[in-house]
């Protein structure tokens, strides 16, 4: 009656939009949830989540540098995930406004490398990123593919469309464009196939008629869409 | 860039399925969350729901057993609605196991009557409902039309699918058959239009072609499916 082929899921953030879809999986079928300590400890204080009953949803804390082989519901699923921390921000409604760095700490915002465990084949995911550092760089240099950060444009680009008062920076996201943006920091690592996702409504890229969707894919970037499929 | 034509939500009951939805309207868009005191304080307490900015997201209690023109983004909506306790429990997920009824109160679950204000024309919600009493018989008798819990077709149900070891009861629904169900309860209250709504995936009236639907569709019940339209 009731089937789900999802056997686990990793979360790489405890924003709405990385958490908020588990309550839909809310079955009573057997799966892992995957996530940082930090994160794990949310969905552990949010009673909401407890519609995820403990007896057929486990959770398993994922280490941070170091490779892990995936199962859920008592199968191992073939593949491998290594997780690292990556430049972040904590999510939005667990801000504390009084804090530095509004109560942001390592585990927060993941990136993820994930390994088909028999062919050692693997790839990046990395779907939320505040700026590019000299350990990311190093992790992703020559990689064959990267899913990456995509939400915004420019800097002021929700301050500019009167969607909302915050940077990219504030909201914890690299842009693409600028000094300081992905496409510059992409441009010497080598990476054969670089396809941005988490991309924001107010992303002009979405615009396929843009000249910033033109300049992305000049710079050897394609933009990620729903029901998009990719063979390693 | 963004727009909702969503104005306002009634909230009926804090369920994941009831109020879930809300955390996909996080764009800072106006609009008003009616619901029970009992409901509000649920939300107000779940950090999770602040993805609802206070600036932009009023939250309004509805009065029990009187009547509310309902307003959105400071506009009269053109609706009024008229909440009403009826039999049922608190959220799964708030659920004290140590509590007697497990914690409910009233106005953990509410009926609505929802009234066209230039028209008078009006119609009842009630997607949710542990039972019929003599007080919702008294509210709905002759009533145009209907929305009425449809989760469960029989008290065992769940338990006999092999799904969850709990009974329609204990989940806090009517059952459709049966002499303390649905179907019996309205058969003499002189209702013109009945549709079931809020239909579990465990529910035989679901299939076209079983005697369940065949059964409640003599008894003169509508089953309600995504995208349909009802003109009062």
């Amino acid at each position: 009656v009731r089937a789900s082929p999802i056997k686990a899921v990793v979360v790489t953030n405890g924003d709405v939009d990385h958490v908020a879809g588990l309550l839909n999986l809310r079955e009573a079928q057997p799966f892992t949830v995957y996530g940082a300590r930090r994160v794990l400890d949310v969905l552990a204080a949010n009673r909401i989540f407890d519609v995820l009953a403990k007896a057929s949803v486990e959770r398993s804390e994922l280490p941070l540098g170091a490779p892990l082989a995936l199962s859920g519901a008592g199968v191992d699923l073939g593949l491998t995930v290594e997780a690292f921390p990556v430049a972040g921000k904590i999510a939005l409604w667990l801000e504390d406004a009084m804090a530095a760095n509004y109560g942001s700490a390592e585990g927060d915002t993941l990136g993820l490398q994930i390994i088909e465990t028999a062919s050692g084949k693997s790839f990046f995911y990395v779907p939320g990123c505040a700026g590019m550092d000299s350990e990311l760089e190093e992790r992703l240099r020559g990689a064959e593919l990267v899913f990456f950060d995509g939400t915004l444009w420019h800097e002021y680009e929700m301050i500019d469309q009167g969607l909302l008062g915050k940077t990219g920076s504030r909201m914890g996201h690299i842009n693409m464009s600028g000094e300081d943006g992905s496409i510059k920091a992409f441009s010497a690592l080598g990476v054969t196939r670089k396809i941005y996702v988490h991309i924001n409504n107010s992303n002009p890229v979405l615009d396929e008629g843009s000249k910033e969707r033109a300049e992305a894919k000049a710079a050897g970037w394609e933009i990620g869409e729903d029901g998009m499929e990719v063979a390693l």
